[in-house]
């Protein structure tokens, strides 16, 4: 363990990364109460996170930790860490700037089940070639 | 496949299963937009949920099938079911009777870092004795 990966320790001791070192997290918009996303981290991503206040996953794609925001400058604000009972999923409240979803829609839970079929139910508010340069 | 586990195509198609069947579901009570649990589900536990309304989860410990509900009374009726962007997490809208936490407080998120220390946030609404009849 690197010293950039130090946790407080009764928070390290509490939460169960799983055999990949990785644990589930899921940013809430604080105080909308909103489902924003779920992505992982490590425990180098979480102690960024409470180190800079701004979160930091790890992408699980491409293997490398992940700046939420560091291309599209969608960025997310910690405001409060919250551990589940069992320690093995993190709720993050957040402040979201902007959009949370790279196909710039608010929440990417913007697909629902109604009768049968997956509807959009969140318009686009960016442009996703605005958030990326490229479109991707 | 059993004809149980059928799930309109497409949403099974759209689902992104990890290599052990499964996919992360996160309840959230529908109108307050209170963060429940986070539980994990196989397509046999979706069908079912989908099927009945009473939502239904994979056990990964007891490696079975988890009526939400069915030992402690604290059921959730399935609202709406939302998938993200890749696919690979639900989202549960739920209306919760009770409490989520087996703990007998409203929501396993119950912990929260303060200060470097794990702070309890939420009160026991239930004594979890009488959810589960042995204390446990």
């Amino acid at each position: 363990m690197s010293s950039t990966d130090v946790l407080p320790a009764e928070l390290d001791s509490a939460i169960a990364f799983d055999d990949k070192g990785l644990v589930p997290a899921i940013a809430q918009q604080h105080d909308s109460g909103e489902l924003l996303m779920m992505a992982w981290m490590n425990r180098a991503a979480l102690a960024e996170t409470l180190a800079t206040g701004r979160v930091c996953y790890w992408s699980r794609s491409r293997g490398r930790l992940w700046r939420k925001g560091e291309t599209s400058g969608q960025s997310q604000q910690l405001v409060e860490l919250r551990i589940d009972c069992d320690g093995d999923t993190l709720l993050l409240k957040v402040d979201q700037t902007g959009v949370a979803c790279h196909t710039g829609r608010r929440s990417c839970f913007y697909r629902a089940l109604r009768n049968g079929r997956l509807e959009e139910v969140m318009p686009v508010e960016r442009d996703p070639g605005s958030l990326y340069g490229d479109g991707g």
